[in-house]
């Protein structure tokens, strides 16, 4: 089956070269045509539209920065519902709010059509690697069609549910558990630095112990080291992603008062001219906070 | 050199047996004396009161509850400073603020004996097997002398500062961050749960990713199974940590909204009656509060 | 000049009877034909579309209840934008997000019409009686233009700047100050309450004293009395307007923690089942989370 | 009847003068001599001891800093406890914890004397005019004969109840309330700071709206004009205030998430070096934490 992908950034240009080396007939569209060439080397066919990247494909792959992102290319002028036929399936692979999703998903059906969410878990040089964990949510049938494309990336498939915004809301509430163990070791690094501590001292009984895990030995050593500029997300996307987080919680009355403070930490980041830093520096808020230089 | 050793709660019984299994000279104390029936066995020798459990012992050891306890032992009458011989260390190995272990430094200073700190990282099976973590800080010779001891239940040392405040500080820094992963846990689950997903599709990504480590995996198979039953340390015991922890932070100035909220719902848990549960009944907490049964 | 009314809810229609008995050349719409005829019976003409509203009418305001409402009723289909001529001012009323004015100024500049901010302070029986306090901001001529209407409603008028945003800004803050006022109470009456006080003494002590104001004898009774059927403004509503705030916050990148607290009850106390409550509900879930009855 | 009083701080001087110039026979006491001049020039006679001040008094009151002091001066060597005579009554007017009364009432009653809570609302020129208001508490016949004296300074005396705590945490609970407008003050004024709008402009809606009261018009003043070294009460006593309000609020385990923000404030405003600025300096931290000048 002919499978279309859009959106070649970094984390989409690895998954769409990994899906092409895996034997898959692909065609390829950037809004920016520059980003194709990694993957015309591979051997897909590069669309010079959306259209052209949907027209007789049964599967149109995204991978897009952001809710705006998807609305224009799913259902802008010219975008993926239009541009498909009935029957296409849109495995969303972004990090998207429930309510976005939820909503392609509607209008997706009122064209026949069928959204499957897959979001991914890992960097792009994992997805490189095939490495990648995969969070898989949409009607059964559609998700199993899926299921060999994201085998050439997945090291494993974690299936959220028959909704597409099942897979969302894990791949959500996951950041959030990572955005409340960064603003932990802000507020722990902060402490034992008051009290005169070397950081590395909490770094190792933490990434020695409990918290032995990529999250705290990651961004814990990024804290220890003072290195923000070592992005790797920054704070402005770390931003994002906490305010659809939020967002999918206030939909369904969830308080998330821990998620709040790593809210207040990346808002006080930005507005102090940090929103290009890792968003680790929301550390850098909190020591500011107590009064550390 | 002989040791003294007080407090013989669980913890306390597994590290005292260590150290005299490792043949250690170890005489013991206990309030209740039947808890002490566990070291004769292994041949301690068994004081009846402080004061003969310090009387010739270059080194006390003790392991209790809390910081009243702690007063009361060492500073009360016939406590552990006025029993003890000029030069003699006294090694805390329970969890204490860093006010209490500053205070209590320091009115050994003026007795001529040495305090160092030593709070350790595990549970009692732990410690049992030799595998604790120790945090370690005070004054180098003294802390060098303790470290045999340390060495017969300890899989590593931490050396923190030549301050005993410096053990003690890392320690509950180590806690507060444990206390957000369980908040964040809360938050999370409530999170999926009000979107239909399963729980256990979120422990799956989580602690087979970013947080594949010992926190989120017990604490999060016991949110996961709502077994606040199955008690590994009490909310009541919880709170008590948390407490020491934010009048750490309060004394230096260090402001902790994240684990403000872990202390509103461990305030909460307990006026709903569940003190007695694991202090993991956060989650259920906040899973209340977002309207879950 | 004639006026165009659009939006007869109850604050709409006391605001717009104050207009015509004032003496100004008013036509009205509203959407359910049912709500203008309060107003015909003053001698307001009734439009049956928002076109006639708008015709040849220099300023048409709106009293909406939401910004869907107004995105709607001034840029949809048959909408006040393209109804209306150049140089017609739009006033709004109604309390609206900064990004939706802001969103709302540019495409009626882009029609050559201009947009006026003034929402109210007050009830509807204030606005009958000619009470309102009304803040203002657009630029200064067509402001000017605007305030024969509001003094027909308005007991004292605040001028907050040029840009209709500036107004939006300060009746949004306004809120702000008043949900943290509700929050705070709630967090007090419930202290007093588990220490076994009557909560009329609280009551009596604030309002006689720092806070003798309408917000505290107001709120505080309906607190007091536990009467939250007793319905000013629902949970629903207030929950629209502290999401404003924080959106508008957020934008700005101001972090707001005591309102976040107001937020996370907010949404308890809707996810509990009372959003059809007064919003002052909230007060109800502190004291649950206090574990009072 | 004979009554003492210690502690002449200003707010001590005010009220123990108005006591004596209405005409009771006061003995008066305090650490530093030099403050009871005041009171030797309206005819107090003057004690040189806390012994001497209780002797022959049937009631004895004390306005003192802290809780520290209440204990010393009460319960230390030659404190009010073992001074006076069965039967004694002391009249607490300063501001204490919940727990420290508690725990002074029960000391006093072991000795057969009775305990009175009587904190007063307003600073000390309101205690000169004799136009405080007094929250009062504890067993109702002590409590009556405090009242002449009482009547000497307050334009109005609320009764809490007849447990000395009970006034104690109504006083609490009334600072709550403050320290949170405040915050929502910080937080309002930020908010239209960033959208370029003057605070005088949210000043004026509040002040003359819903929130037309001395905590906002005093305060709020303060905040337009960051008038901080213009000092009410500073951020160290605010501090102390914020301090038992949570403790208190903490052994009864109620979650008070808004005051833990102002908590968090004081913490910074402090560790920045503002310890000695009025308490609305939180709101400075806030205009900090949202990148303002």
């Amino acid at each position: 089956m002919k499978t279309g992908f859009i959106g070649l950034g970094r984390m989409g240009r690895a998954i769409a070269t990994r899906i092409k080396t895996a034997g898959h007939d692909l065609i390829v569209y950037n809004r920016t045509h520059d980003k194709t060439k990694e993957l015309a080397a591979v051997g897909a066919a590069v669309a010079t539209s959306i259209k052209e990247a949907c027209g007789d494909s049964g599967i149109v792959v995204t991978m897009l920065s952001d809710d705006a992102a998807l609305e224009q290319v799913a259902f802008g002028p010219g975008g993926i519902c239009e541009s498909s036929r009935k029957g296409t399936i849109h495995m969303v692979m972004g990090t998207h709010g429930t309510a976005a999703i939820r909503s392609a998903q509607e209008r997706h059906a009122q064209a026949g059509q069928i959204l499957v969410s897959a979001p991914v878990l890992g960097r792009p040089d994992v997805a490189a690697a095939g490495q990648l964990g995969v969070v898989l949510a949409g009607p059964r049938e559609a998700a199993e069609k899926c299921r060999p494309l994201i085998d050439a990336v997945a090291r494993r498939v974690f299936e959220a549910g028959d909704k597409p915004e099942h897979a969302a809301i894990v791949k959500l509430a996951n950041g959030l558990v990572l955005g409340c163990a960064i603003e932990a070791m802000g507020e722990a690094f902060s402490l034992v630095r008051k009290y005169g501590v070397k950081t590395d001292v909490l770094y190792d009984v933490m990434t020695e112990g409990l918290f032995a895990a990529p999250a705290y030995k990651g961004y814990g050593k990024i804290i220890v080291d003072e290195g923000y500029t070592n992005v790797g997300f920054t704070a402005e996307l770390g931003l994002k992603d906490i305010r659809l987080i939020l967002g999918a919680a206030g939909a369904e009355h969830v308080p998330l008062p821990a998620t709040h403070t790593v809210y207040n930490h990346l808002l006080s980041a930005i507005a102090h001219g940090y929103g290009g830093k890792d968003w680790s520096v929301i550390a850098h808020e909190q020591a500011q906070e107590a009064g550390l230089k």
